[in-house]
């Protein structure tokens, strides 16, 4: 497939797995690091990539699951600190042309962004839909029953 | 203020602390609930709403909170099952006009809009902009050095 690329997924929960399970059908070569190995049962039955358990903080964890070939890394984990270190790593000393990590703190996304590591922040497009929803609800108070 | 509501907030971790803040910028009456006292740290000092500190699975929280009266109400919880209590006693007790909640597990938005409630699911959007961000990468690559 033209656009098939080797993309690095760390986490496996319900983000990670989603990306995973996605990916993988897209045709994409996908592997998942997790150290809770539990997680893995929420890739689907037709995901087709590798599963790596291990703490993708350790660099032997990192070169077993052959980052130095990825096109694609993504850092999906519920802890900041960890997606940092793993996307720095990634970007710096293996050379991954495209870095992506969850933050969960809006506040870090420039700091992410100097680092050339693109970042997803649920938090602030949480609050984006909430603040939409709510003035729709308001909008349809004004008109009829909400 | 024309659209001024009543908004009660469960929760005032990194998302319901931005809503309260911009919802109470905006002009609304804002009432937050959080059961840890230190997250109303979160709040800005431009903040004007009130902070009610107790367990929003508690009724008498609730009331103390003025749910009753309440035009909106937002569960922000990281807890599915206590933002789900939450919005269905505020639904169906207090009859809210307006319920919102935060949903981790993307299988249960089905579930919540049999019940009236609004939900943001972050998996999801998540899942959804991380996809787009590896397509982006991938045609930037084929143009140039991402």
């Amino acid at each position: 497939m033209k656009n098939s690329r080797f993309i690095l997924i760390v986490g496996c929960g319900r983000l990670g797995s989603q990306l995973a399970n996605q990916l993988s059908r897209d045709g994409n070569s996908v592997v998942v690091i997790d150290k809770d190995e539990a997680t893995f049962s929420n890739l689907s039955p037709d995901f087709s990539g590798f599963r790596v358990n291990g703490d993708a903080t350790q660099m032997v964890v990192l070169k077993e699951a052959k980052l130095r070939k990825a096109d694609v890394l993504i850092a999906t984990t519920h802890e900041d600190n960890v997606n940092l270190m793993v996307a720095q790593v990634a970007r710096k000393i293996f050379c991954v042309p495209h870095v992506l990590a969850r933050v969960f703190d809006p506040k870090r996304e420039e700091f992410y962004a100097q680092l050339d590591i693109d970042t997803v922040c649920p938090t602030s497009l949480g609050a984006d839909l909430f603040l939409r929803a709510v003035a729709r609800g308001i909008a349809g108070q004004e008109g009829a029953q909400s």
